[in-house]
């Protein structure tokens, strides 16, 4: 097992990774005050999980509230049972939200736990790659909003993040592979090496390597977390955190949540980002290519949908939280391994770079 | 006009108290930080003041969203109201949203703050007694839940509070009436000069003396603000500012949102905590009477509904939040003027106060 510590001052948590962690009960204790425990999972993962954790929380008072799966769901309505089943078994405000499964079930147990009473402890056990490396790490929750991906939501910090990597033998490959676009895009913004290492053992990962997932999670939370515990509340380093995201949002937006993975959306994004960085002069077209091929070994779309025009992505970019007071900031890579937030560049780049022959690119020779 | 600052380290802000500070746009530039800003209001107070606000926010793009006005639309359904004005006119993380109406106003535009965007920058500009004296400071902020009130909320502290005394010349005598509930619990749980000050003013703030008002207002604000320096986040002293909410809370969910005003419940309530307190002999039969007595010369309800029996009482206060593992601690006065939190009184004390004789007691004489 490695663990890390997400450095936040009093609120600072640690990340246990490993596999078999759902049986040690002894990581948990630690980080629940009271002896009320909701465990919010959902109809997929809960089957598969919710039965063994509640083994190891056998010292609790324990409810379980299960969710409908899917992105589609992470709305208020969805929310809401939460909230009642933490009323209608009078949960007090010592209550502790824990969250078993992906990113949804995080980011809603998460601001759950946030709005709860105005605030009660939480617990992230994330079962997706991609929560495993994205959304436990960085304390942000929330759900979408029929206008806008999560538009609604808080900055809240868990107690404890547990990743057992055992979990991702029943994880379908497209979301491993959605998880993996993360993955890489740690590597494109801060950690030129881990693009190396990623490029010698992207087989490896997909092949479910119990030894090689647990590397590319603790160095992706490990890159995360330095950028989070230098700027907890994204006004400046965390936003290179979002590579490719903006560009993401509107695919997904466009498309309807869930008919691309979120991680997808981000590859696909990135790969935008990496395009729009070649047109600025700041990244070769082979380090440009060296990225859309990784992302092609990973199992990742490379092509943003063919029905989105050039209107469209802005459309959709102009909602988006990056915008401040009308400039659209955007993340790019200056060079591999070294993003940064920027709406310092002509105009006509952005749009060539929505207009780009992204079929073309993906043509690339292996 | 007189400033009170609460002081939180880099949250703390300015409570700018006075006539016509609507009509300042001088005191409101300082905290916006943008150039939008959403006024949030209601039915009853939107056409009363919202066009002056309006008129001193002229440099701004300013949107207004008018929600249904009670304690009975304080829900999701009408904070989403909020959401979609923000969506649908684009505002991004810079804007700022003003609260413009009472209490349930500033709790929903505070909560619509702190979770649209993950955190946006809030200012009140409370026009009830009520909101002017407790709901603008301290930062709460939620909503109601059908199985229990302020159930889902954030902490969130304002850029500023404005409070325009000429505001309440348009507030029926129900509510002022209402909002002086507060105010004297301010004098019963820790300023006991200031009770003295109240038996020799009550009759001048009801009939609106503009003097006496912005007195009694600052005199509270201040006091608030001093218990919420001490404890921002109520695990201790701040919980005193509850003394009658407990009671109050479960003769509102009991006769339905609404029903009662909230400061008539906390009054009523209060009554019931000065009873179990001089049961335990903590204050005299007289002091309890000073406490009845004023809040009767104040026009407030000092007897519990009928219809609620002990058992009813039980029920509602079991789910509150300051039940703790299922212990209630409830707010008293050790003394007229000192509050105490404590979950360390015989049973049989609660008891007999759930079923004490209220009607005999209200026959005071004046």
């Amino acid at each position: 097992m490695q663990t890390l510590k997400v450095d936040l001052g009093e609120r600072s948590y640690p990340i246990h990774i490993g596999e078999g962690l759902l049986d040690q009960p002894e990581l948990l204790a630690p980080h629940i005050a009271g002896r009320q425990v909701a465990i919010i999972s959902n109809e997929t993962v809960a089957p598969l999980y919710l039965e063994r954790l509640s083994r190891s929380l056998s010292a609790y008072s324990v409810i379980s509230v299960i969710l409908p799966d899917g992105e589609a769901h992470k709305n208020w309505e969805t929310l809401q049972l939460i909230f009642d089943g933490l009323l209608t078994a009078r949960h007090d405000r010592r209550t502790t939200v824990i969250a078993l499964g992906g990113g949804v079930i995080g980011d809603m147990a998460g601001f759950a736990a946030a709005c709860y009473q105005r605030g009660v402890d939480f617990i992230q056990v994330p079962t997706t790659l991609l929560s495993q490396v994205d959304s436990s790490v960085g304390g942000k929750t929330g759900i979408n909003h029929p206008l806008g991906k999560n538009m609604v939501g808080a900055f809240y910090q868990p107690q404890a993040v547990l990743i057992d990597t055992a979990t991702l033998n029943t994880l379908p490959p497209r979301e491993l592979s959605a998880g993996l676009a993360e993955v890489i895009k740690y590597g494109l913004i801060c950690d030129e090496p881990f693009l190396t290492w990623l490029e010698e053992h992207v087989d490896a990962l997909r092949n479910l390597d119990q030894v090689a997932l647990t590397e590319a999670i603790s160095r992706s939370c490990a890159a995360k977390a330095l950028v989070v515990n230098a700027d907890e509340r994204e006004s400046g380093v965390r936003a290179t955190l979002n590579l490719g995201h903006t560009f993401g949002h509107a695919i997904e937006t466009h498309m309807g949540y869930g008919v691309w993975l979120h991680g997808e959306a981000v590859a696909a994004g990135t790969v935008m980002a990496l395009e729009m960085s070649q047109r600025l002069g700041w990244i070769s077209a082979q380090e440009r290519d060296r990225g859309i091929h990784l992302f092609q070994r990973a199992g990742l779309p490379v092509i943003p949908p063919e029905e989105m025009t050039e209107a469209d992505f802005l459309e959709h970019m102009a909602i988006d939280k990056k915008v401040i007071d009308g400039r659209l900031r955007l993340v790019l890579l200056r060079h591999m391994g070294e993003a940064v937030v920027t709406d310092d560049y002509p105009k006509e780049i952005l749009q060539a770079t929505l207009g780009a022959d992204y079929r073309a690119l993906a043509q690339l020779k292996g």
